[in-house]
């Protein structure tokens, strides 16, 4: 079994189903519903008498595992009605054609025919004794005279209602979050009878990952989804050296860094768009409406704001709340006057991201004290309830998302995502993540890196052997070949060349590790901080939620045993997998949680950690695996000590 | 004298100083206050006794009578105050810098400033007990939020408050025609100190030619003017031509009709503006707001909108009210943010010029029956008072402008603008405006071309001494070698070439003797089916209101000899300029007026020429100088009959 009987990988489950004669020497990696199910350890159990045990597929094992540590997907938290939740719609219209009669010009005429229309589609308005318009118009001027349209819409208007003989789909947006009660935009036109689907997007952009939903409208549905490394990696793979090149004053708008870094996300936006689009069977000129959740400094290079106040004292943003941008002036290729709604942000260093997350993940909703974490390049995490609400940020650094590592990659196919050290003989065993064509062929998939979840995984399982000390130092004494001296200095070997994908071995060197211990020792020492500036003790917490696009299959008890996470009961913590875009996605469906995000984000009381040394102590102390305070680690204290006690088996 | 001792030029007036022995055979040339100043027309006064006459220096009685056809002009109807009247405003500030405490973002700072400014300027909200935004705004978000401002203006932000050390000075809308009540939009951001001047600009596009107010809106004062041809004059001198150009379709924008006209009128504007603003000192981009007064087809074809349906049956526009488009999306060189709002229009053939005009013309403030003009490309006009409004357009084409008749030409420097035919000898007399470098050194200008109001005096004055008759013939059997074949047909020559600027003849030929013809024929058709269709007789009308750039300059006496105007006492005639421009300066800089001229456009009733034969029946009737029907024409009439009876002197 991967970990040689040390009762860390959990493949040796069993079934007790009489286990009288039974006796669980260690239960860490099992949940107390995993015990009353009668599953027990076969590496961590004496069998003193009688029992009756069943040995389950290793198969399904497997799964269940990986269905236990990653995080069951938000849902919406309510029952979608498009027409009641959404300011996006569709008339379906039948004009009166001109005459000589009635002379009424173009747009007047629609404007007449939408006021008039018989709404089933419009819940919210409609509700309103049919006077959907009410909240806009005065009281002289009618019911429609609010409604407004851009001037390219405009533009193309007298065109398109004679080329379809006066019947038209009218795409109408209500109202927007700054201006709640309208006016209505007209944003296109469409020919009669498109009223099957309507699209919209919502996007996290990471400042290495940039993902994707592409969204019905009409039934809430995310349709498909898309992922690729944020395109503006190639200048810098966190936020400061972004901020830096952004900075670069040079002549023109394509040279010039700030306009660079825009076009680069922009361009990954459009690639992630054309991607879904064409995995849905439509075009991305279809799409009318984004959401955008993401942090500060993401937000502004998408906009093209100037992002050097972001890094330099005293760290202020150009603007937290944007207003709706017009696809167009970005240059996105949904609809050009679709809507691109950047989510609104707290401060420099909590962005949207964490505002769209906290209301991604519900957070709020609960008086249970919360710790919510979005582990991405930054280490962005709240601590609250639904009263009150204090943030921070501490820059760890893109290692866990695979990126600063020198085998690491995203969480897609290929990629090693969990492993496992044999405490004899050091030899790795990993789980990749699998390609479903070779899969059907029952073929493995060879690896290609390590993603997030599984350099956690790694660090942890080579801490826990032996294969490397508290300082995080590879431990050349094992006689292990595994442990050698790379090119990039000392490292450890995962997969050999004539297994892996691409013939080269991969790796995990000291300086990967140093990388990853700075960036758990940031986030480790921002909960420190955020407790101590509360004055509560961490583990006070009552449930932790864990976002980032990575989070959902991190392994707890690893990310515990590096001194990631702080050492609380298992069931405390709950993956919710990417709630930034989770919250974009709420963002895009429901009026209510979109303003909610505002609200959180104007409540949330934001901690900056560099002004004051508290911070930097912290963070040093959390330099080592798993915390220079092992009181604060007595879980991992106690396998460390199971671990020396090990008898052979 | 010009006239020959005709009674017509007026150049012989005197004054009686002591009468007792003086009769006046004619006092047409005279108006009652120039009967009781005591001036007497020297030709047509039979001196029968003792009498004292003075002799005023010729140079005098010239700049009399000038002044006497010009019309006062339009002064602004209200004692102007900027912070009362208009939106557009100034706020100079001083920021808070931010500091560690106080991480508040740009934008909301900047609204915070806004918000807490003492304003000076706000008069209309500063009035409400100093809560000047409490219109836009909502209880719980404070005074300013409402505050909003283009994406291109955020991007500008942060880094113009830093460049100017958080001190600037904001240009902020506070509310366009269609959101009265805001919310305010922050238009730019200038260095500190920048408040001696707002400048906004009026423009009127005529389908010949384009005029332009430069505006101070601090002061109300029109600072300079600028006018120019249309630059689409090129592809079609009237809207019918125009319609159908922009209606090829083509391949690229560039080579597309509707594309290249938009972008013709573009350059042209932004001629007119450059040359303004070089005038005044300033770049045109430090104008923050313009209105533009046209007909329909000129306003679509200015925003790009396909025009043909204008042209076709049942003729409807697009749209009739546009909303404030930013300068940018149009490509008018003024500050890319600022708004350019198109006014109002009632029909395909009833524009902006019109609604404009009636309200540049007061005409809708008096119960007085008032017969409004418009003589521009096309002939507009309206009849009504301030309970009620009717209208009619007639295509007259564009011969009164200059366009369209062999040496015609606008009424600028060189152009003849009025004529006097000799009765005996036919020999022309001719005034042309003047040179002023020419003028300064005592010399005279030497005429390039015939303008409007000088065409008009010719035509009269060929029909009053017989060179031409009813019809419009040229007469051969005067024996004048002004009476000539030319190149064209035949012409009377007006100045030969060795007194032209040019050193060609300037002459009139009779394909534009029927241009002229068919052009008033066209206008008084159409006062005669307005007058009709309310069953009222053209005599009832107790004032007339005459706009267009040309009016102003038009002899009345001309105009009714030629059938172009109805045969009422002079005095009822007030010529009053380019009031479609005039128009756009009210809408500029009062709101009031702005929505007056909405207002008017949607009271207005159009009365479409071509849904029957009457008009047609009418046109036919008018073709003729001054008309078939001779007893609507009393005075002309009369003038012919003493023309006949002339004795020699």
């Amino acid at each position: 079994m991967p970990c040689g009987g040390q009762g860390r990988c959990g493949r040796c489950a069993v079934i007790v189903q009489d286990g009288a004669g039974i006796r669980r020497r260690s239960t860490l990696r099992l949940t107390p519903d995993d015990l009353a199910a009668g599953y027990a350890l076969a590496c961590q159990t004496v069998v003193e008498g009688d029992a009756v045990v069943t040995v389950p597929p290793q198969e399904k094992i497997e799964r269940r595992l990986v269905t236990d540590k990653t995080a069951t997907k938000v849902t919406l938290p309510f029952t979608y009605d498009p027409l009641q939740h959404q300011p996006m719609c569709l008339f379906p219209l039948a004009l009166d054609p001109p005459n000589m009669v009635d002379q009424t010009d173009d747009w007047s005429r629609l404007k007449r025919a939408i006021a008039d229309a018989d709404l089933p589609l419009l819940g919210r308005w409609g509700a309103n004794g049919g006077n959907w318009l009410n909240l806009g118009e005065t009281a002289d001027t009618g019911r429609a005279t609010d409604l407004y349209a851009d001037y390219p819409t405009l533009r193309r208007l007298g065109t398109t209602l004679r080329e379809h003989n006066w019947e038209v789909t009218a795409v109408v947006e209500l109202d927007t979050w700054d201006r709640p009660n309208g006016p209505p935009r007209l944003v296109d036109l469409l020919p009669p009878g498109r009223t099957e689907h309507l699209w919209g997007a919502a996007v996290d952009i990471g400042t290495t990952t940039v993902s994707l939903y592409l969204v019905d409208l009409l039934t809430g549905e995310v349709v498909t989804k898309a992922a690729e490394y944020n395109g503006q990696i190639r200048r810098g793979e966190d936020v400061i050296s972004r901020i830096i090149y952004a900075s670069t004053d040079r002549s023109s708008r394509k040279s010039n860094g700030l306009g660079e870094l825009q076009s680069l996300v922009i361009d990954t936006i459009n690639e992630l768009l054309e991607r879904a689009a064409r995995r849905a069977k439509i075009r991305p000129s279809e799409v009318y409406k984004m959401t955008v959740a993401g942090n500060s400094t993401m937000i502004h290079l998408l906009l093209g704001l100037p992002p050097s106040s972001i890094r330099l004292e005293p760290f202020v943003t150009t603007i937290n709340q944007p207003p709706p941008v017009r696809a167009s002036e970005l240059g996105i290729n949904i609809h050009p006057q679709a809507n691109v709604d950047c989510l609104p942000g707290v401060a420099s260093y909590v962005g949207a991201d964490i505002s769209a997350g906290i209301i991604g993940s519900q957070m709020c909703d609960s008086s249970v004290l919360t710790l919510f974490l979005d582990v991405g390049t930054n280490g962005e995490m709240v601590l609250g309830d639904c009263d009150w609400l204090i943030s921070c940020a501490c820059s760890a650094g893109p290692a866990f998302e695979g990126a600063g590592v020198q085998d690491g990659m995203r969480a897609t196919i290929g990629a090693i995502e969990e492993v496992w050290i044999n405490s004899d003989t050091y030899e790795p065993t990993y789980r990749v993540i699998p390609s479903p064509k070779l899969e059907a062929q029952e073929l493995p998939t060879p690896p290609q890196g390590i993603c997030g979840s599984g350099l956690i995984s790694l660090l942890s399982e080579m801490f826990i052997t032996g294969v490397i000390d508290k300082a995080g130092n590879l431990n050349f004494d094992l006689g292990s070949p595994r442990v050698r001296q790379g090119k990039h200095g000392p490292e450890y070997v995962v997969a050999s060349g004539n297994q892996t994908e691409h013939g080269r071995d991969i790796v995990i060197t000291k300086v990967d590790i140093n990388n990853l211990i700075r960036a758990k020792g940031a986030i480790y020492a921002g909960f420190t901080v955020l407790a101590q500036s509360v004055g509560i003790d961490l583990g006070m917490v009552e449930r932790v939620l864990i976002g980032g696009s990575f989070g959902q299959y991190i392994n707890i008890e690893n990310a515990v045993q590096i001194g990631l996470l702080p050492d609380l009961p298992w069931d405390k913590f709950h993956f919710l997998g990417n709630t930034a875009l989770q919250g974009a996605l709420l963002a895009l469906l429901n009026r209510e949680h979109r303003s909610r995000i505002g609200e959180a984000a104007q409540k949330m009381t934001y901690l900056e950690l560099s002004a004051d040394n508290t911070f930097y102590d912290a963070f040093t102390s959390a330099l080592f695996l798993p915390h220079t305070d092992m009181t604060q680690f007595p879980s991992v204290a106690e396998v460390l000590m199971e671990r020396e006690e090990q008898p052979a088996v």
